[in-house]
């Protein structure tokens, strides 16, 4: 039987996704989750949507309450934060955020998933403002909370990446008049330029003001302490409330700190089974780094698919088994109103700074089929190496149905597969759907 | 200099690819099409829907017309009916149906693309009665323009497979009563029964009436030799216009009097090549036969997307390239209403019959998540050889963006993925579209 106590700092998909696997495996364990916010295995992906009002409540963003995590016999203690780590007498350090009191808790395997913080400008403070960052469901809550008292007419969201997008639509939903400003040249850099434009056209037309090529300076606050505007390099942009969503940074300063070695843009340094540089402490999710499927590298990408399967693993090896991360792609999918953006593998932009002889193929066909009602424009982009023709990025633009056809491309990618051989796929097809040969085999077929 | 001259015997997605194909490959060769019917190059899986009123035009169903392949100097014949192959004399008999003249034309090397007519109870003459047979866009059109002259206010369908469904669909949006009979215990023959009941029961909350393990035996027909009722073995069910969907059967006594081997279900024998058991003879689309990359034997699948890739793969032969034809795994999507219905691979039912020990997994999740505006049911079935754990097919039945999933499946297939490794794929998630694990993983995951 199996003594080992398993203390996992961070309650959220990866951290609550491995203790019950451990728990399954070994059901005599004693586990313990530290989570420092006040919820538990919360949808952080789903917040934008809770924000733009189509999820009801923050409650249904919530996976799983504590009760269900105690009722399986895993302890779950929220608002406490663990503070340190100590490698070498096993224990961890905890502050219980309630009643200010800090104690050690000894661990025998240690599983740190403690996600991911938002990157916030390094300016005045911004408590209170009416500015945000979102990462918490508290912080989606504060948000709900300060739009249904202050009734913001005017918002500026502060980067275009998947929050960015996100929150645009969620106020845009709302009537409320909105912005987006990016130092980059083009929204959704984990795309490219050329695909990113489509998305710019159509979020222009739908009355969002998009600024590229602007940076955040400073805000501007009234005399109660709100945000009255937001001054970039370029202009003063009036704002009652703004977003921002300029990126995510690995929470690994407390592994650092106690010795632990960090890798790819900071996130902490794991093997392909989650274990970290100190024997029996592992990571996973948001503030680990993750085996790429296309540069055999390891990389840093906070996504929630990628924190379950870390989860996973994690909970699979501290319970004696034996698993390997499979790696990722990166693929990813958003929406703004009807258009649906995905994207998997290597852009064209990230192909250029590797020595990767590449070739790229864009097509605009439609779907569904162009005589079927409600056809619309979708946009492919291949990235395939020129060497062995094998596909290593796809990226899609479309409108109903489009984007989740890069699953198709992400299972490609990872068979090792040619262009030629997603062009002879038997793939799915009548006319409500597509055409005859479906948008990613047409981009297929533009390869020689 | 090539000048061999090339004959293709039916104009439709086969025959034009191919002859295209060798038109760009070859621009000095002649080429001559026979087409029996009125158009060339329609596109039949639209006919449901011009029936049904989403497309607006039987011309918008034609993806090219003759004059844009006279333009490529393809000469194109249409109501030219090719009655005999001569293969000792390398020559056709054509019956030129306007003229009512027969002619003999050389060829060097033949292509028979003629595809597959539907299955026709052997009963009293049906002919201007008020039942139809889906086949040509000529039986559209003679289908429109029958009900917009008779105002039918009551349709029986025979046979619930592709056809029966998206002509129900079409009856029902038309406010047209409409029972659908089969003699099948289940609708949709290529799913399994399980994954077909969902279908039945939505299609019954959708007001159409469907009688299974019920036998077609004969029409009634009124004093003008209209149909006035459908006579199963079971019941008289009253109906003003009927659609046979009772399957199709290749085109392929022209060939087998010809000499030329049948295979498969009586379709034309073709090796990768699409070679027919006769030297310079060829065949493709719904007339000959495709290898199916499960079972690694030729099968009988006619649908639109082999017939193109068939015809491909022929055109390059023909112009003395070489292809092999990739492989059907029989994928095919369709709809009813708002559900959705896929299927690849091969059924529980088919893995049955063949030697393979193999287990299945059902599950029932939603698209897009359980918290997302228009959530609703996904039932997805994997069928898995239990002797390596690689994938042999899958089923889908679901609502908005549900049954194109079955690409990623068709592809996991096709790469001879395990369910571990689909379960394993790095595939696109955000609340819009569906769960944090996809739910084809889901159904992945159920494996042990």
């Amino acid at each position: 039987m199996n003594k080992r106590k398993l203390v996992v700092i961070g309650g959220n998909a990866a951290g609550m996704t491995a203790a019950s696997k451990v728990r399954r495996e070994q059901p005599e364990r004693e586990i313990v989750v530290f989570e420092r916010g006040n919820h538990i295995s919360y949808i952080a992906c789903g917040m934008p949507y809770y924000i733009g009002g189509q999820v009801e409540s923050g409650e249904q963003l919530i996976a799983r309450k504590p009760e269900v995590f105690r009722d399986k016999n895993i302890e779950v203690r929220i608002r406490h934060a663990v503070t340190e780590i100590d490698t070498k007498n096993k224990r961890v350090k905890v502050k219980n955020l309630a009643e200010e009191k800090d104690f050690w808790e000894p661990w025998d395997d240690l599983l740190i998933a403690t996600g991911a913080a938002p990157i916030v400008p390094k300016m005045e403070k911004i408590d209170n403002s009416g500015v945000f960052a979102l990462s918490s469901l508290q912080s989606g809550i504060d948000v709900l909370n300060f739009m249904e008292k202050e009734k913001p007419a005017k918002a500026v969201v502060v980067g275009g990446g998947y929050i960015g997008i996100e929150m645009a639509e969620a106020f845009i939903g709302s009537s409320i008049d909105v912005t987006v400003i990016d130092m980059a040249s083009q929204l959704m850099t984990t795309l490219d330029k050329d695909m990113a434009d489509i998305l710019l056209e159509y979020m222009t037309e739908q009355q969002v003001k998009v600024f590229l090529d602007e940076k955040l300076v400073k805000f501007e606050m009234n005399s109660k302490g709100r945000v009255k505007s937001v001054i970039t390099n370029k202009q003063t942009i009036p704002a009652d409330i703004v977003i921002l969503g300029m990126g995510v940074k690995p929470n690994a300063e407390l592994a650092a700190n106690a010795g632990i070695k960090l890798g790819a843009k900071d996130a902490i340094r794991v093997n392909k089974r989650l274990e970290t540089s100190v024997p029996d402490i592992w990571a996973a999710g948001d503030c680990a780094e993750s085996y790429h499927l296309v540069t055999r590298k390891q990389v840093h990408i906070a996504l929630g698919t990628v924190a379950i399967k870390h989860g996973l693993v994690a909970g699979i090896n501290i319970s004696g088994g034996s698993a390997e991360f499979p790696g990722v792609l990166g693929t990813a999918i958003t929406k703004f109103n009807e258009m649906e953006i995905s994207r998997t593998g290597l852009s064209e932009k990230e192909v250029k700074k590797l020595d990767i002889d590449y070739q790229t193929e864009t097509i605009t066909s439609v779907t569904p089929a162009n005589y079927y009602p409600g056809s619309e424009n979708i946009s492919v982009k291949l990235v395939v190496n020129k060497e062995n023709q094998r596909i290593i990025g796809g990226q899609i633009v479309g409108f109903k149905g489009a984007a989740k056809r890069i699953d198709t491309i992400a299972t490609a990618i990872t068979a090792g597969f040619t262009v030629q051989q997603l062009k002879n796929l038997d793939l799915a097809y009548a006319p409500p759907f597509s055409t005859g040969w479906d948008p990613v085999q047409i981009a297929a077929r533009r390869f020689r």
